[in-house]
């Protein structure tokens, strides 16, 4: 069972806007990526197929907290937590360090659905097999 | 004095992902672009030169909500509110919908700063000419 | 019959690199956009439905060149031409202008293909519907 | 001397598109990084302060042929060669594979500028530090 997953990245120049800092929008993909990289590394994939059925994690919600800008070049140290399972959703906490600084912090809640091309989400209780694998704080 | 500002957006493909819908990162660039051009309607812009010194805006905090997804070619309507005027920041809300539909809505939360190339940001009181042209809800 | 299709865009804060110019990459994406109008404005799109299937339309080559860098908030004119119509492929090319200053200008070769979720892309012939709505130089 | 670089990169959710292939655009990105990549195994950047000048490399051209898709969670290989080292200008050649499919390979030129916020970009010849590095084919 997982808490928490630890990873790098380096910002790369497409990162980084005007001001010469990385675009606020930016640490939503790293988020993203982070969390993917997370559900991976527990066997899955955040698009999966489950008894025959597309398994998909629209977001519900996406905080971030901006604390000290990064740039160009910087290696983030990203320490994602899952801080809630619940039945049909997932809530993780993402933090960006460069070394001791703190960059960000965000969380987002991602509902578990059934996504049918063409066809309206629905939401249903996480898979067994995710749900064993993930404990949360 | 304004507290409100309208536009509308058309989805572009590049705005959509995978499972067909708009990107949940999007719609901060989207906040963004909104907040631009409420700026640029009061006679101003988000980069500007006051007194020989270049001011930002700098995010501190964003906040998204996704009710229903939005697709390509969808045409959003978008609604900005000044929620509040502080003296050295703004926080905007936004809305997203679709005729009737509620697709999302985010709060921005951006400080006004000193950007000088090399140097830390500093926070400055908003200047006359942009404070005086927003009034707050 | 059309054979060109005028738009215009303004250049928003998440076009600009930490250098101040829009992104080379972006202009890819304002090919692709004013490719889409020109559909729209013939009645179709780029991901449309004919006999049943899923009609799209990846690209096979782009190239753009870089004359002059573009900024934030400029209003480029964007100016596109059927260069050759093909049996089963189209091939644009866009210009970009600020005013008189040439900015930008790009190629797109892109192949009419039938889209399967999970299959391999097939090339098609142009559907009439297209095919007679436009006109090459 | 160095004449090519090689790399990874894992594709992303948001390198991926509606119709489930990365982007065309995003191989710009993957390339311009590639090229960034390359310069640090050099000991250089593609910002840096040379003599008291701020050294940038904008793009003149760029090019990219796309012969077969990639999907969310692909790992590319990356090869980057120098084809041509002019006197004030690079040109690279960068081939993306999956295993032996060829998926994509784009060419770009970059011009050696002095870049000084508010004016016009200058050419210069490839300082000393990084000509004697690269040996192109």
């Amino acid at each position: 069972m997982r808490t928490e997953f630890r990873t790098k990245r380096q910002i790369e120049f497409s990162d980084v806007d005007l001001a010469g800092f990385v675009h606020f929008s930016r640490f939503l993909i790293f988020m993203e990526s982070a969390e993917h990289q997370f559900l991976r590394s527990l066997g899955t994939s955040v698009h999966t197929r489950i008894d025959g059925k597309d398994i998909g994690w629209p977001r519900l919600k996406v905080t971030c907290e901006y604390f000290s800008p990064a740039h160009f070049e910087d290696v983030l140290d990203i320490h994602l937590t899952v801080i809630k399972k619940g039945r049909k959703s997932m809530t993780y906490q993402i933090t960006f360090k460069r070394g001791k600084d703190l960059i960000a912090r965000g969380e987002v809640k991602a509902a578990c659905c059934i996504v049918d091309a063409g066809k309206k989400l629905r939401a249903i209780p996480i898979p067994e097999a995710i749900g064993r694998a993930v404990k949360s704080e």
